[in-house]
């Protein structure tokens, strides 16, 4: 007996590329969990596939099933599923360590040497329903809205972003005012960051962010150079743009001892000057790559609990999955902030 | 009443060009210290300006004064001086920081915004007597031998560096096997390091690596990609060359999570491949510029305690005031550990 | 030339004992600063002396002036001071280092060996003007309120306990409400905790811990004992009560893993369970005792500055010099926020 | 079928009451792991059974298999069991996690909420062969010599509290020269510890702790109370004896700042005061409760490589079986390191 359901495939290389199309899913096996999607939200990496930029195309072969940030509820199970049941409200950990290797030993999950990205197996969730591993699946307290599950995992990268970069007290920059940046104002708000201003190239978006509560938002270039002295710099800068000039710019404004961390992924690498930044300065340099596994995940819950209204503002835009094309142009124009599809919609909502 | 002195001078720019001239001293007026030279050491920064490469040609106008590593006995000091008495052995904390900005406040006087180095005071040390501010001065507890005096400051930039990275069971990879390096190797067997590699180019550097207690010693193209989990890269890289490339291949044998930390100054901007090694892997990088004030001078008289012995031995020749142009030599031949100045001395000493 | 000024002066052992007695000061000499008091606020400490407990007893010999806690402006200022001229905002840092001993060098001045304390040494601030020594003073910046100074001294403690808490994303209990206790709500507050809970036996001071924006708030044993999981339980619990039972009782629904602060001074040993609290469940235990010098004074500016008009309702009643029974009454009555002494006003003000 | 073994029991209450019993054990079944012990060492708490203090008569109904520590070699395996296969060599991590509560989704899963304990669970291993669940084994690296296997998990205990503490150039104190002392002494130097002090009430282990590398050892209370300024005290105290007036001694001699750490488990609340030791000094008091999994099993295996034949001195008696009694009473008396049962000896060795 199989499921019917339909899935937004990239379905030939190049930019768009995108179709709507039918599946039929096997009913659970194994560990396969059959999930009814409420909400998927476009990611970054979503829109290296529609754009196929070089990475993209290295990564990927069409067609495939494209989506992996969603929130649904559990319809059935396989036989081999144990600590997951239908009715559940679920979203996906992306990352899938081994358990087994040295940084899984070290608590590292999240570098796990042997890290299998659900985004590169091909299950999809731009789609209703999916069937997915229950080894992906996060179950959704119970006291946090099903339609905010989809943005816990984007979420949970800026929350680690700023809940490393220890903000209580602190000057803060943000580099670009995307949903990743914006996600990092809500979360250095919440953890109590003393002053935080916010970039971007977009004048939508850098109205999102006084939305979200920068205290100062503008272009990077008219922002910087203004700082005299230490008092007045910035105590930490967390880029999300992966742009080489805005960063190198930014560390002119980061005090001594201050800490630049990437909650980015640079297409290309940068020249920084070691010597007068990292040196000179004791500027700390440091990245985050996805969510600490599960403590970030235990942060994200809080944050929904205790601000999950203010939070779920992020999501500017709502589409039905027959309006694919229309979300991915939107998401891909600077003039969103994240943008979601809702299966059980059927037409455009604005 | 003046006092008659020798000086190694700067005389004239371009390599070399350094000559040894009397100078007559005033007494010790204000905060003066007059001090007998027991030694004075051979820094990088000594070997840029006999080099006269195109940074000493910006920082210095000869002719001046050479030299700010010594150690030596206060003769007789100025009615304004209060903490420091004639017979107490002293060395120099060769970076003097305000007391008063932002940085000093927050317990970082080593990254004072109106930080004034020693070196550019132009009072030397390549000398006997010489006469210096009392603020440049830390007395040296009298449990350490004051021919260990002059290595004080450089092997605290290596200590700190050793004791900021927690070596404490960890496999660590030194790249320079100088005198910060070979301080390296024995601060970090002092601090715990389960496993040292060091490199160089020197096969003498090399030998005295392998001497200080390195567990493994090489050139570094030899020695990296070997490793292939985490369990066997490194989790720590020290740098002391400033050498791009072997930076950027030593980051490929340091594990996830893992840190690297600059005690050199790169004399250019590094090439870093944000993405691959800060974000993926979220490897820390950091610097260190010269010693926290004064914990790290507080570790320096301890190692110094336990193991000056062996920490002397880095120290492999002593010349006279002069035969400075030999000392030189020897010193940017890389065919040397420390080279050290001892006034009292009237020959070659080899 | 001498100036004339009143003090409250503790006159006599035993509870109570004040009284208000002319001084002629002496015009500023040496490192003297002449201050016209602003408002002065009446601490824990002077509270103990009030009373006359055991330790009070110990610790002071009658006749003596009372108060170290101000804010006020330089009127004057001898010919050994140097970093503060007339006009000058200023406030006391009552913690006064020897800036040599072992714990200086390790900036844990705050820590000193040698520490002196303001309040021990006789000078007096419920009073208008004072004469103290520069070494005790801090300028308060332009941008803070004068009146806000007199609070800046004791701000400082809870803003410590809460920032080496690391608050941010946590579940903090707050014992005791009194005015360290209400700081405390507030830092926590400003540096991000998820969830406060504030205890006292004092219906008033519950009020006001909820004005100050704790979650929760109660008698403690009411409380106490709810937490079923470590995920409900507190990450961290603070103490401002010195009150053992109430701390014993925290333990319990302190998780494992978490962290006990100190901001009390208990007059008496704990009886602590440490195989239970401490070993098996891994709780760490510590205190804070002042403010780091300077880092928390350049917290507690960044506080003010951005929160100064929510802080300053910690402060509920102020009085004239001539009321000081009235205010020593109050603030011991646990019916009161922070009490401030305003010497300009004449009459009791509620 | 069955295979036969032989057990040590408990085989009724108070003190002694051990006996040995021939055991038919079942063939490996579902996640079962047949293992023939190669040594098992008797650990403090086995010496609280023995001795049937109050805490053993709570927590143990006799008659029940005694011991928990060994190293052996896989003969079978259950049809369940993946991750293991004959001829492995393994260890019992005593303490078995759920892998789901709030604590191990920390990362904290040594402090589980529903932490199970491999030495209640009744399995034995002072026995050859044992049948153990799969769940409490840890696979022996092939570079480290099976003899030393039953160490790791007590070994385990003192490298925690010696990496927790940061000793890298510390000044540190250990209460008891037990096993766990005595292996804090290994695992202090290895880490870097500058001076090492070590104290019991039996000369015979302060002679071990002398052979272990301790600088200094005696008596705790002819040591104490001898440094006078912080620079003479320790950082760091590192209790391995429950025992209060040695712990409230030490803390006088322990630095402000400094850390004290519980490797014990005391059988009775301390008074402990706060005001003076945790407030006014500063002191963190925490404790370490098992291994971090697995952070410390790698700490471990490291440390064996470098320095196993150093470790395995801890050992200083082995006994067959059959001579338990004598074993017990050894280990029970303080004139010995750790007391090892290799099954294969069949008489008395010393």
């Amino acid at each position: 007996m199989s499921i019917e359901s339909r899935f937004v495939f990239k379905e030939k290389p190049g930019h768009g590329g995108l179709g709507l199309q039918c599946v039929a899913l096997r009913a659970p096996e194994g560990s396969d969990v059959l999930i009814k999607i409420h909400s998927a939200s476009i990611c970054g990496t979503d829109l290296h596939i529609y754009k196929w930029n070089a990475w993209a195309a290295c990564a990927y072969q069409p067609p495939f099933r494209i989506g992996h940030e969603f929130g649904g509820a559990v319809v059935d199970v396989g036989p081999g599923v144990h600590a997951i049941k239908p009715g559940d409200h679920v979203t996906a950990e992306t990352h899938i360590a081994c358990g087994h290797c040295h940084q899984c030993r070290l608590n590292r999950r999240h570098t796990c040497e042997n890290l299998q990205l659900f985004s590169r197996l091909g299950f999809g969730c731009f789609s209703d329903p999916t069937l997915v591993p229950e080894a992906v699946l996060r179950v959704v307290p119970p006291d946090i809205p099903l339609e905010l599950a989809t943005i816990m995992e984007p979420l949970g990268v800026s929350v680690r972003a700023v809940a490393e970069a220890r903000v209580g007290g602190a000057r803060i920059l943000i580099l670009g005012s995307g949903p990743i940046g914006l996600f990092a104002i809500l979360a250095a708000r919440a953890y109590g960051a003393a002053h935080i201003v916010a970039t971007d190239l977009s004048q939508y978006r850098l109205g999102l962010a006084q939305r979200m509560g920068a205290d100062q938002v503008g272009n990077s270039s008219l922002l910087m150079g203004l700082a005299r002295s230490s008092r007045d710099k910035f105590d930490i800068v967390i880029d999300t743009t992966g742009n080489e000039e805005a960063v190198v710019e930014a560390l002119e404004d980061l005090r001594s001892g201050g800490h630049l961390i990437f909650a980015s992924l640079p297409s290309h690498p940068f020249h920084l000057d070691v010597a007068r930044h990292i040196v000179l300065r004791e500027i700390c340099v440091s990245g985050v790559y996805g969510r600490r596994l599960d403590e970030t995940w235990i942060e994200v819950e809080r944050l929904l609990r205790n601000r999950g209204a203010e939070i779920s503002a992020v999501v500017t835009h709502r589409f039905g999955l027959a309006d694919f094309a229309a979300a991915f142009d939107l998401a891909a124009s600077g003039q969103s902030g994240k943008v979601v599809f809702e299966p059980a919609v059927k037409r455009l909502v604005d």
